[in-house]
């Protein structure tokens, strides 16, 4: 078993060992450049930490953690053309520093670039692993959608955006957890286990993020805060505040998320005011931990020592407590 | 042994049965409506025939064949965003009846659509299976971007040409024979002459292409020729008239090719005048036939009776014989 640490070490050691310098370079180099943009790595680690929890030989895992990656940063280099973000992880988008075409094109490159390391790997498991990861991404695109409907659709509950979210974000981590626990040879019941705990952690791990995004500390959280509400995007924070609100205070809310006049800095003030009032952080909080909690009785229902869940156990924990 | 036309009828089935009715509609609808426009469904066709030449099972062929069909869609599907094309096969594309945003997402969509319906065959067949997809999808995309850099490359030679095509059309139709000959049973030497077959076949039938939308006859072409020379679409005719040409003709080509002001009837008829002037047809037709030759050179090499490689053989004529 290896720790946190050393497998952080060996996500980034597989991700600087990354070559890409192949013809045509208008199509390659954008993929490099948007894999050296960095980023947490949480799926590859993922898949890496739930191989090693089986017992499972990680150089079986390596290519395919590679692939979960790359197909995340995927779905983000093409999310980042639908959204028009300009910036992501400090540096401009692809779309932004090439163009669309191209940011079109080398997402789709990337598509294929991750099948062709997924599948790098033991053959007796491909099967099963490549069933995991096609529905994971389709599931992605799903999600993907529901998001874009959802801009543009008024009545939203907290049901539709954690379903929203179980597809845009946390089937990709319980994807991975999956693969790995495959390749690991977990048995199809302790793999599933570990797709719903990781399913949970993710739906956790956004809400984590919609609550970092509002009350983070900047100077830890490493950006500026308020840029969800800069953009009247429906989090669980605006929707919460939505179903709670009344009166003045309904009224001060449409208001804030409706007129293009308010100046940031003062809308991002007055939105966080009233959440405040309102506690939808607590609200927050406690559905996070509800996921947690969820999510670790399915890692308890797997049949393995609970000294070889501690990598994992720890590494949950250390996501709903991150400060960035 | 079955058939072309029994083969066709077969795809046409498994086509007309693809059910897509899934939530979001967002996402689903311009997939079940790019993959409803129908076209010449050439690659599951050829999957199909490779899988029945090696006395394969068809059942296994059929979804891998859906799989190929689905991502050549896909691929057609954004090359239109990117080449702002308004109609495919007669109807409007699905960025221009939906957006850009719908066209990339419900892509990426077709993208993963494709891996789920490849993957379901014979398990022991896969990983040669995918190593064929992976590579031909890299591939494709790599032939993308040719193409579109050389829109604003001044100088092309007819190998750089034909080595976009070879990525860009050949592959995919290469590939699927070559995952055919692997469903059918074909060892590793077979399965590649079929490749090599089908990279050959699919040039010629670039040239093809090439020739039918200055020369074809409209009235069996079911579509106004001369599109390639109104958008200055640089074919193969294109490439060879500009390296033929001298004098007065160069200099008047150069002038059809580089001023938007000349009326599109009248384009056409002059550029066709030269084409003809300096036997451009003739070229491209020899050049055809000697890329159907080679093909034909390797599906002789493959270890089967003649009578095994008759259907493979005919619809390759017909390829090459057809007007439309």
């Amino acid at each position: 078993m290896h720790s946190i640490a050393e497998l952080q070490e060996k996500v980034k050691q597989i991700f600087s060992q990354i070559d890409l310098d192949t013809e045509p370079r208008e199509l390659y180099e954008p993929i490099s450049y948007t894999l050296g943009l960095g980023g947490k790595r949480i799926r590859p680690l993922l898949l890496l930490m739930a191989c090693d929890m089986f017992g499972g030989d990680l150089n079986d895992a390596i290519n395919p953690a590679i692939g979960f990656e790359v197909f995340h940063n995927f779905t983000l280099l093409h999310d980042d053309i639908m959204d028009q973000s300009p910036i992501r992880r400090g540096k401009e988008t692809v779309y932004k520093k090439w163009n669309t075409n191209i940011a079109i094109l080398s997402g789709d490159a990337m598509f294929a670039l991750a099948y062709k390391y997924l599948i790098r790997t033991n053959e007796k498991v491909l099967p099963s692993l490549l069933k995991v990861f096609n529905q994971t991404a389709l599931e992605v695109c799903e999600g993907q959608q529901f998001d874009m409907n959802y801009e543009t659709t008024k009545k939203i509950s907290i049901d539709d955006y954690m379903k929203m979210i179980r597809l845009k974000t946390a089937v990709l981590i319980a994807g991975s957890l999956k693969a790995g626990a495959i390749i690991g040879g977990a048995d199809s019941t302790d793999a599933d286990h570990l797709f719903n705990f990781g399913e949970n952690i993710g739906l956790a791990f956004q809400l984590k993020d919609d609550l970092l995004d509002v009350f983070g500390d900047e100077a830890v959280f490493g950006k500026r805060t308020g840029s969800d509400i800069v953009c009247n995007k429906k989090t669980f924070l605006y929707l919460k505040a939505f179903e709670l609100a009344k009166g003045e205070t309904l009224k001060q809310l449409k208001e804030l998320f409706s007129s293009a006049e308010t100046d940031k800095e003062t809308k991002i003030k007055k939105v966080k005011n009233i959440y405040s009032e309102l506690g939808v952080e607590h609200f927050a909080e406690e559905a996070m931990d509800k996921y947690h909690r969820q999510a670790l009785t399915h890692l308890q229902a797997i049949k393995i020592g609970a000294e070889q869940k501690q990598v994992l156990t720890e590494f949950a924990a250390q996501l709903m407590k991150r400060e960035k």
